[in-house]
């Protein structure tokens, strides 16, 4: 009974990181498993510090993952906005939610002579032609309007067999009629969400609606659930743990929000460590109504450098 | 207990309305509330037998009410609407969500000098002029879009204190963006939906996303849930009761929708008749999952001229 109430003290407080546990944490992981948004960078802006920290821990021997809900990217643009921001990263190393969202379809034996219809970006659609599939939407319907004469019928092609529905900038009524008709008309018809982020720091300055605002749209119309495939789903851990055998245990999930980043690493066995550069105040953390308690928290991801016996 | 369970088992059986119940119905009932879509009319087709059945109602010395979910309209523009199908009725008799909105405010004393942000479109702006508030946004936002470069700011006024959601064919990241930080970041704002309706017959071949997919799409980035004054709201109801001084149980709601129009009768307490000329099914009904079971159900609202003396 004394351990249970230890456990659970345990688990409800996070621990600011010293020195000391950083230490200890590069002694136990083999690899870190980033959140981007707010952790890497805000908007187009490179967070403090953050370059020569993954410089720091690829010099230790240590694996990076860059683990991004951010569905309008494909996994080599993403490549490209890292490169872009002075950082050097390969696709290999970069799951994003919309190649989750391609690999869901693959694993599951998605039928390639069906279509999937995007609600979303660029990076969905890349994703999805890479994966040898038909993609449908996206983009292109942003600027379609729905004839709502009287007597016309809005038509959908039966064929979609799975509607995909991410952070979409574009998000208008022709794109929800459409979505909504292939999931409600089409037998057996998918409904996938990238992620259900309420916010992201789409620009430097503020927050703007997030995938969680277009796919509680089409819940709100279809009155159904999506399969969720980016965090905090553990679906792209399957895909980790294949390729770095290394055992979940020994990974650490950084991110900034509880409710994708943290909770990912939780449900995955990861150890975590939230750092408040990102949409989380410590505030949130200490809300009374907050369930999700991260192993540690700091202020940015540069404080890994911080070791007792490296005076930075 | 034996009496327990018999008014149970009523509950949970609707039963088909015959021309005994009608004839008993309008025996016991002073006033019919009226759904409109899918009641009085679909897209802009007046359903058959409509006209006739009103007629009779009203020579019956029946008080007429219609209380529409849409927001898309004013009452003064639901009037025009009734008028154009070739049926006579007054803007008092209308109660229209766009119209419970502004009444929200008015009754919650909203301040004047405050501004109203509208998602959504005509009718809701009217309404809200008409009670002497100030709205923002609505369909004038249709095109605007939102400046998603690095630095830019987007700009919300601080004076908004409500944001009004409701069936908007011109949704975008700006209206979303927009209501979004209101509610967020204005002290006190409401969040205030006209209703949640999934779908809507917006023209007469088939549904369209409802006033509950934008309403959803907002609740998905604030992570709020709104004040509904549409049904099955009873809000309306002290008006309806103010102004024509009947108990409800001598109305009767007659709608298409069993988690709206019935809901409504029996959150209020009226008689309720279940109609399928609209979005509900027979088999909605049956379905084990549907908890709301009107007290009688028919084909389409002229099965209310079947009296038994009665030979149409």
């Amino acid at each position: 009974m004394a351990t249970e109430l230890s456990q659970s003290t345990l688990k409800e407080k996070s621990q600011r990181l010293t020195p000391q546990d950083t230490q200890s944490l590069l002694d136990s992981v083999d690899a870190f498993l980033f959140d981007c948004d707010g952790v890497i960078w805000k908007g187009d802006s490179l967070i403090d510090g953050v370059s020569d920290t993954l410089d720091f821990l690829r010099s230790m021997g240590k694996k990076l993952v860059f683990v991004t809900n951010n569905s309008t990217k494909s996994r080599r643009q993403y490549a490209k906005k890292f490169h872009s921001v002075g950082i050097s990263v390969s696709e290999d190393e970069i799951f994003s939610s919309s190649f989750a969202a391609a690999m869901y379809l693959k694993v599951n034996k998605f039928p390639k002579e069906k279509k999937v219809y995007v609600i979303g970006e660029e990076g969905i659609l890349e994703e999805l032609e890479l994966a040898g599939f038909t993609p449908l939407g996206g983009p292109e319907d942003g600027k379609k309007t729905a004839n709502m004469k009287r007597n016309s019928f809005f038509e959908h092609d039966k064929n979609v067999g799975a509607v995909v529905v991410g952070l979409d900038q574009y998000i208008n009524f022709y794109k929800l009629q459409y979505g909504t008709l292939c999931i409600r008309e089409n037998p057996g018809c998918l409904f996938i969400a990238t992620n259900r982020d309420a916010v992201g720091n789409l620009t430097d300055l503020q927050e703007w609606p997030g995938a969680g605002c277009m796919v509680a749209a089409i819940c709100g119309t279809t009155q159904k659930d999506p399969i969720v495939v980016g965090k905090p789903s553990t679906f792209l851990m399957d895909f980790l743990l294949e390729k770095f055998n290394i055992p979940t245990s020994k990974m650490c999930m950084v991110g900034d929000r509880l409710d994708t980043d943290i909770l990912f690493g939780q449900n995955s066995g990861c150890r975590t460590l939230l750092v408040f550069s990102g949409v989380t105040k410590e505030s949130d953390l200490q809300d009374p109504l907050n369930q999700i308690h991260p192993e540690y928290m700091t202020t940015t991801l540069s404080d890994i450098l911080y070791l007792p016996n490296n005076q930075f």
